[in-house]
């Protein structure tokens, strides 16, 4: 059975771009299944589709077909790319940072630059704006459906040259964990850079209550004492709690509610938190 | 054949949640084909996923498994279902009132709670708020794919202890119907209680004109002669018009334009509604 | 191997509406396989639906079944019909002016008006709001799975009388190239009616800068020098660009930002452009 391609992007459901990129891996073999993460990834913003694969990836078949394209350098000469992780799938990606939460959380195996000369669909060859369609989905599809092998992507470059963005690791320190928090999912809870093992390395168990403290700079913005709860339910509603994130990464939310609204956090900014035993 | 899974949440589709929940589903069974209902269902409206159900499922085959996750009270102790319809099909869900307008409309033949212990995906036991994934997704791709029979699922249960949300049944008099307004369709047409078969049993036919009444508690906010279509086309641009709505309930509307807009209706609101013969 | 349906449509997301086509196709052939296009298109805004349907046909493979409902005038008299287009594919639609660009860009082989008596879903007769599940999904499904041919659709009649919307044609003169900005990308790039081939029958070479101006009426909104790149990756961070866009006409933009926005150009309007050479 072949392997299923799953694409994500910031091109939006507005259009027929999504499309675009489904219609050529038809194209390219009938037979191939194809899937969705999101297409309304923030625009250019390289980290979120990092972390939205981070997530993502593993709740895939190995051996899955992954494009992701955040690309605000299309048609320059950053790298386009597929990468070998070390469960067994591929991402298709310009080599700009996507791969950076990948490769910390799952590992990078090997890393090859498309070879535009084969790798892309020879129709649209005067349009050099859309590598979704003629070069990430093409080569994804040609990959999926076994007309090339992962060596015949092109050739191999040192990992080391992969391109990696900003993260923000968390700290283990006597008396709890430090970190940041990074994203907020669709409910307006905070995702935080804190792994769910962090917690659980620091003695904390459901039940436990924590002293939270979310920063701004140096503005102390949020302070309270927070139920570590297997979830959001196990507390009043409005209430916060601190629960083990499906993303692996803790979350701190308020139950039927919006965490980043009720605190006016910001989705675009980074926030210093530390959570810390009573 | 296998059956298809088709999925419908409030997870949004801004994020990775849906398309794990998706991944599972081929973890399981890399045969199973997955469609989706909407995800963008209000957030934790669990009356909105029970409407949306019960004009949806009888679309699809019969032997169809869907997947509903409307869920404020996961990782709490609220039951996860699956029922089965007399249509056939399965409804993997909370039982939290989901199944409410199905019970309804179609029937429930009987229903059983999932067992965590067999029928949830193992990888992920120390989280517990992505029960979409773990526990719905995952018993639901079990199902289709044959790997366990219904009463695999785990014990059935009354379906008189089945968590039933409020109705708004419509009531049929000698000069008309009356009944609610429980929701709008994306063009903001007004989607009452009152059946499609209700009109015709009060003896409209298309062509007849309609004394329509709209109230918010004891205040009227509109009243006018509408004609009963079958389709708002019949009328002039602008103009409010009745006809047999998609759902099995009569929809009010105005051509090319938005009802709940023009009279300044509001989404989350239940108005009464009285349609009379003139 | 049967051919695939893509359906768009303005039906919007957030409701079961475009669940129930999909599901409608799987009751009449549980092996066909579905794809959607987009269901956000402008409600009523047949000429998006054309414009969209342009770019996005060819990236399928040749025979495919696409299904468009944008269709003020469900259940009156306008025709619902199915063409058969110069590349092989099929385009179930009503006949509103839906097929215009196609028409112009690939041409229309022959047109039928659907013969609802046969191919029209029979469950569902009291309801007329709702051809894109009961009318066009049922009949593309029956002539995907090869249950009808495109003879048994319903009579032919003739391409003349098919109806179309106005156009903004491009025109070649000495100086460069007019024509009019119809549409806007979803990051906010104004697609024109001037094809990239025009630009390449005027002379335009990569790195080459035309003088760009725009007018609402006779009012000029935006003159610059602009240059003519093969992506908006070639110039800096906010500064416009010309490039061959995806949809096979030219496209003006800034890098990393969004065109419309920067120069105040509303979605729903048509603006005069030219492009001279320098």
């Amino acid at each position: 059975m072949k392997p299923v391609i799953v694409m994500q992007s910031d091109f939006g459901t507005d259009s027929g771009l999504v499309s675009c990129m489904h219609g050529i891996c038809k194209i390219v073999d009938p037979g191939l299944e194809i899937f969705d993460i999101t297409h309304i990834l923030p625009a250019f913003d390289i980290e979120a589709a990092s972390f939205c694969l981070q997530y993502t990836v593993p709740c895939w078949p190995e051996g899955t077909i992954f494009v992701s394209v955040v690309d605000p350098g299309v048609g320059t000469d950053r790298r386009a790319s597929v990468a070998k992780l070390k469960n067994g799938s591929y991402v298709v990606t310009p080599d700009n940072g996507a791969l950076t939460y990948l490769d910390q959380m799952i590992g990078i195996e090997e890393i090859r630059e498309i070879d535009e000369s084969v790798n892309r669909y020879p129709k649209t060859m005067e349009i050099s704006v859309f590598h979704g369609r003629d070069l990430f989905s093409y080569c994804a599809a040609k990959l999926a459906s076994g007309q090339i092998t992962f060596e015949e992507v092109g050739p191999a470059y040192p990992i080391e040259e992969m391109v990696l963005h900003k993260t923000y690791p968390s700290v283990i320190k006597a008396e709890g964990v430090e970190g940041s928090i990074l994203w907020f999912d669709p409910f307006g809870s905070a995702g935080t850079s804190i792994k769910n093992a962090d917690l659980v390395q620091c003695g904390f168990k459901t039940g436990d209550k924590a002293t939270v403290k979310i920063y701004d700079g140096s503005e102390l913005l949020f302070e309270g004492l927070v139920p570590y709860e297997r979830s959001f339910g196990y507390v009043e509603k409005g209430e916060p709690v601190i629960f083990n994130g499906l993303t692996s990464f803790a979350t701190i939310a308020v139950n039927e509610g919006s965490f980043a609204d009720r605190y006016q956090l910001k989705k675009d900014q980074v926030y210093r938190v530390e959570i810390q035993k009573l």
